[in-house]
């Protein structure tokens, strides 16, 4: 297969005219690049993660990309025409929102979920954006606009439900969309703890946080590694390989 | 009269408990203050604009913290309880907005303005912020944003009004707001050249943009005498103090 493109995360390649192959890497960075670090065993867990969780959506009515999983790192998704954008949703103060609003103090309760877009760009460092922007500069419709918000809501409260059954709160989570040939829009990229932030009844994230605290590459697999076994995986450990 | 607050551009003093006298300073800088220069004259040009602005808004209905301009160089206002908040209006695609959306090219008319509020931090850059982060954060009520947003649009029509019999376009302008001792929202801080952007019928600007793209004080001052002659101002040279 022909390689398409190289993220941080994954490996993209080229199935066919309608596929394509995402492999997931064993490889984490944080802080645009500037802390990297090789953790063998993530990229399993990260693509078991991602499958199950995109199969859920998919069952309880949410268009994703999602085709097939080799049960190892690959899995096999729609192609799509992506829309440069990462749309965040946010349950619970963290991160972004509190470098830009420091009235908030970290987990704190948002009334109602709030969303936001970031333009995708390493070089820009992603910055937020505003939605007539978006519909302005035509990367969406306002009608998608909104419709990527609704999706967005839906798959929010889907998640929030299979996390509080696993008893993990859900912070929030980054999803990617993009257009099929008919230009539905679909649900798109990964759903891992590189995307999303969960914490556990004492407060523990099960996420990439784990990383940018300055965990190591093991305390960042076996977090992972937990998040998987609550949502109900197989999951393999840091010396097996498929 | 006790100096409150030293700012980029403006002495704040306490006149009384309810007011307070702007002194706006000889000085310009740029690029989070990484270029500073001193430009004899600029204060009393951007005073009189500034005064002459707030009263045009005033006689508009748009309820301002003007009171009195001393001819010179002061402001007498009403002391706010300010909102640390920039309200940025855009008609045409420039500056801030070109950087996080690169989408637009520089003076792409936008279909309708568009709104942002930035968090006034200098640390912070100030950064952009959502609307749901100003209401949940506590900095305004749903129904305070709302009145404010229609207040900046007034504006806008009125400066486009003013500056399109001027000969010039309006292509986006900063605001800042406070509460009276009554919670009533009132337009304050200035309006100049240094918090608008205008051109003129050739594309030249009379505003900070001279300084920000390389030109010199000098080019700076003519420039916003410039703009004040062209609101009708009678307004002092280079070498004229009062």
């Amino acid at each position: 297969m022909k390689l398409l493109y190289e993220g941080k995360s994954k490996l993209v390649y080229v199935k066919n005219g309608d596929m394509l192959v995402l492999e997931f890497k064993d490889e984490v960075t944080a802080f645009n690049g500037l802390r990297r670090d090789y953790v063998p065993g993530k990229g399993i867990v990260n693509a078991k993660t991602s499958a199950h969780l995109f199969k859920v959506l998919e069952a309880s009515g949410v268009p994703t990309h999602f085709i097939d999983y080799d049960g190892c790192r690959r899995i096999t998704v729609k192609k799509l025409d992506m829309i440069p954008l990462e749309v965040i949703v946010r349950n619970y103060a963290y991160g972004s929102l509190l470098k830009r609003m420091p009235y908030f103090r970290k987990l704190d309760i948002l009334n109602l979920p709030i969303i936001e877009f970031h333009y995708k760009s390493d070089e820009l460092k992603d910055p937020l954006v505003l939605e007539e922007d978006i519909v302005y500069a035509g990367l969406l419709s306002k009608g998608e606009l909104k419709q990527i918000k609704v999706m967005a809501l839906k798959v929010n409260e889907i998640l929030k439900s299979v996390f509080s059954k696993a008893e993990l709160q859900l912070i929030d989570f980054k999803l990617e969309f993009g257009r099929d040939r008919d230009g539905n829009l679909i649900l798109a990229d990964e759903i891992t703890g590189d995307t999303l932030r969960v914490i556990d009844s004492k407060g523990n994230h099960l996420d990439k946080e784990v990383y940018r605290q300055g965990g190591s590459s093991k305390d960042l697999l076996m977090a992972y590694i937990e998040l998987a076994r609550r949502l109900g995986l197989e999951v393999v450990g840091n010396d097996i390989y498929c």
